[in-house]
């Protein structure tokens, strides 16, 4: 994606494959199928670019590498979690780990993941990246229940989905952000800046991810359209959506139980503005993510991340 | 159990109970579930014991309390994944998280209190024991999945067997052992003789535990006997049964797959010296456990040690 990181990119690849390693045949077998599956590292990423943006050398450290290792470990744990408690059978293209190998297997090497992660993050030698980073997986948690309570609840607002894709994804992207300008021993406005940049970044990442899952177009996706929709995860594209439809409304409802439901809410949705409203909220929160760096000075590094925000949005185009 | 610490360990139930806390209702009525339901609370005791065995004040510093919070917080979280790995519907005496309410439910509120637990654990401000700790995790990752490679093998060795539960239970013990010591800020033989003091103590307790699964004449097992049999979990009574028994080693190369088989291997190793050589070799992990802190100052938390291991021998019979 961008030049001056793509080494960077290939170092962390290899890496987390080593990481498993021999001693845990299985679970070597687990991660590096995701792994090696590939991902779009956005979290490793921005992990990377914020380095190099707080650093006059522009130069990484060990611990940066180190923390970008731990961004793609812990949301590779969530994933396979994630593909457990959603009965996901597909994932970036390939079959996912709990139908490849089994839940036990999933569920096993996601705790190894996480445990992993941990030890890598203790041994970074620096308490407030420990707590920061910490506080991220309590969230992780605590967004997938909310998401659990509130399936199929036509109730809820734009921003109690919000709330919910902090948890869930921007957290993380926020956090880990931040926690890349503290290795740099940045102050605190800075470490602020780069976190709301990172915070708004991960939300229209999520929208993005999520209009995806309705259109089903991007070759990107790597898993069923429409699985959030089906697990009655109402996301942003299809809330703006039940303004204008009370079809939909009655889809949603009745929890799409009758035989081509699914299929009609999908079209209902495209017929409305829905995915435009939501786009348009994602390109929002890439504006304001660039706002929130504009005053750092011009270097190659900021300009990506800049650019990154267009990227982001082209996913679905 | 112990006197000195009744109170202590109200505390740590009331504190456990209350960290879900009401935002997370559903992850609080699956953490409550099982809190509530007690559990033997060996590892907070230890933590407890420790702190007063190595502190001249026999005082408790919150970070003790934070601690012994931290392991039961752990060892609940492994549980709850366990569970769902197992299929195991009842722990405790009462039906599991995943039977009374899902799948989905247990593995969320297992990666929500393995994540508080790494949030407390940041919050010790002691790098040495957020390092110490974490490597624990990633034992119990390694410690299942290497219970599962080894299924039905009737090959494995004591040594195996030993190893499988160093790092299913043993690590853990003698880690917040280790790291009770660390908190009182001790020289490292103290922390040394206490970290080995618990690992012979957990491995006397696993021993112990697999021992009841096959005679399942325990109150405080809480779970359906021969579970461990059944799937395929080979420890050291049927181990050392399977020398003096080939119908046993028949009976376990069929995988149990015939009606009454898992009744009959459980007779048959009652007829063996099975168990008897299981409980010898507890007792002698608990005289190794007991040899490693001989030399400390004789004091109540001492005394209460030293007997902790009798009461873990006891529970047989």
């Amino acid at each position: 994606m961008f030049s001056q990181i793509e080494i960077d990119l290939q170092i962390l690849d290899s890496n987390l494959k080593k990481m498993a390693g021999p001693r845990h045949p299985i679970l070597y077998a687990a991660a590096e199928h995701l792994f090696q599956t590939g991902g779009k590292k956005i979290r490793p990423t921005l992990v990377l670019l914020v380095a190099k943006a707080t650093n006059k050398e522009k130069k990484l450290k060990n611990e940066h590498r180190r923390l970008a290792e731990i961004t793609e470990i812990i949301h590779t744990a969530s994933l396979l979690h994630d593909d457990v408690i959603d009965d996901c059978t597909t994932r970036r293209g390939l079959g996912s780990v709990n139908n490849k190998f089994s839940n036990k297997i999933a569920i096993l090497a996601g705790d190894f993941l996480f445990a992993q992660s941990s030890w890598y993050l203790a041994n970074l030698n620096n308490l407030e990246v420990v707590k920061i980073i910490s506080k991220v997986i309590t969230d992780f948690a605590e967004g997938e229940v909310s998401q659990g309570l509130t399936s199929f609840d036509t109730s809820i607002s734009i921003d109690n989905y919000t709330n919910k894709s902090f948890y869930k994804t921007a957290s993380l992207i926020a956090s880990s952000c931040k926690a890349s300008t503290i290795l740099n021993h940045a102050d605190s406005l800075t470490q602020n800046a780069f976190y709301n940049y990172g915070k708004h970044i991960g939300l229209a990442f999520q929208i993005i991810d999520d209009i995806l899952d309705i259109t089903g177009q991007s070759k990107t996706l790597g898993k069923p359209a429409g699985l959030d929709l089906k697990n009655g995860n109402l996301t942003a594209p299809l809330l703006f959506a039940l303004n204008e439809s009370s079809i939909l409304y009655k889809l949603v409802e009745r929890e799409f139980s009758q035989k081509g439901d699914l299929e009609y809410a999908i079209k209902l949705i495209k017929s409305t503005s829905g995915i435009k409203q939501a786009t348009d909220l994602a390109i929002e929160h890439t504006q304001t993510a660039i706002e929130h760096i504009k005053y750092y000075t011009k270097n190659s590094s900021i300009e990506n991340l800049k650019s990154l925000s267009n990227l982001i949005i082209n996913r679905i185009n």
